[in-house]
């Protein structure tokens, strides 16, 4: 789940490749671009920010960039294709019961938003105000139905407790993922495993002791 | 909790006080200013932008409004207020165990979120732009504090689970309240009682059916 490096709180420096005229790889200018895009909102970004941010002319920025909404796509790519796996892989696996493969994709959507933060942040701040943001939505609510789905055979399978609407309960486990964007930091003093086993029992098992009546 | 009305979907009519010109009471100037700042942000929107939302001349809003941030600060203490309230009615019954009330303080503040939804949302997006935001953020950080502390007090009751580490917990705990401010809405279909009430039944007793192991 670990795939990504963590942000580092310095950039590195840029490869130099030609004289006077720092080059990046397209990975480190998605990265940047991500960060800038979380930091003063998509919209309000201009190509001529990118290229301040990255130390390039304006003329320069199309060596690396063909347009902004590029780099949007492959980074709402990125958080949307991890978080389609988890779900995937939870489909995947038949031997186990539907509330083992809900609580599975509770975890595993919690490593995905920690690893992948920078690119998850920026798909939870999407509004729908483009082409490619509107295919990210569309995609995120196929995600959202697959979870309901979830959910509901959870229900029918009799594992999960009768008192709580379904759709509530999923509408609250995304909320509750979700929320971590919020304050989480790869640098933080949890690691995203111990985050996310502690999330998937809170929700699961309750905060309460057992035998502890509500 | 329910002091404020839900938004209406259409704004009510103003009251017309002189020939020709629209006469609004303190409040709804205030609801409509909330609505404003939280479409458009409140940094982006000017008193032009007020004074059009409430077909008003730009001179003429200067008779409603002294200044953009007394409506901030209003909206603001309407909320901390209403949050301020749920930890002080909790802390002040020496009846009940730290545990019922921090069961309690979580259900208030769902419901406190639900009925003062427009103020909270604007709470929610505060960034310490100004002085009126920092005093919120300190005020929002007291908040936190005691709820920390309810945390840890029901934690030394034995009332808690032991295997999660306690400012996890809290910080739980808070993203999953402020994450309704998402989704829910006045006109939703569950009514703040019952989100309140599942909400809290989910993260103290968990979603799985008693007697399953996790």
């Amino acid at each position: 789940m670990w795939q990504h490096a963590p942000m580092p709180d310095t950039p590195p420096p840029p490869v130099r490749r030609g004289p006077g005229r720092p080059g990046y790889d397209q990975e480190t200018v998605l990265r940047r671009a991500v960060e800038l895009f979380n930091r003063q909102g998509y919209d309000a970004t201009s190509m001529g920010d990118l290229a301040r941010e990255l130390g390039l002319t304006k003329s320069a920025i199309y060596h690396h960039v063909s347009a902004k909404s590029d780099l949007l796509a492959q980074a709402l790519d990125e958080a949307l294709g991890a978080l389609e796996a988890v779900i995937a892989r939870a489909g995947a696996d038949d031997h186990r019961s539907a509330y083992e493969r809900l609580r599975a994709t509770v975890s595993g959507s919690v490593e995905v938003l920690i690893a992948h933060l920078p690119a998850v942040t920026l798909l939870l701040r999407v509004r729908g105000n483009s082409e490619v943001e509107l295919a990210a939505l569309e995609r995120r609510r196929r995600i959202d139905d697959d979870f309901a789905a979830m959910v509901a055979a959870a229900v029918d399978e009799g594992a999960l407790r009768t008192d709580l609407p379904p759709d509530l309960i999923s509408r609250f486990l995304f909320g509750m993922v979700n929320s971590l964007a919020e304050w989480v930091r790869p640098e933080g003093r949890y690691d995203a495993t111990v985050i996310a086993a502690s999330l998937t029992t809170m929700v699961f098992d309750g905060l309460a002791r057992d035998g502890r009546a509500g």
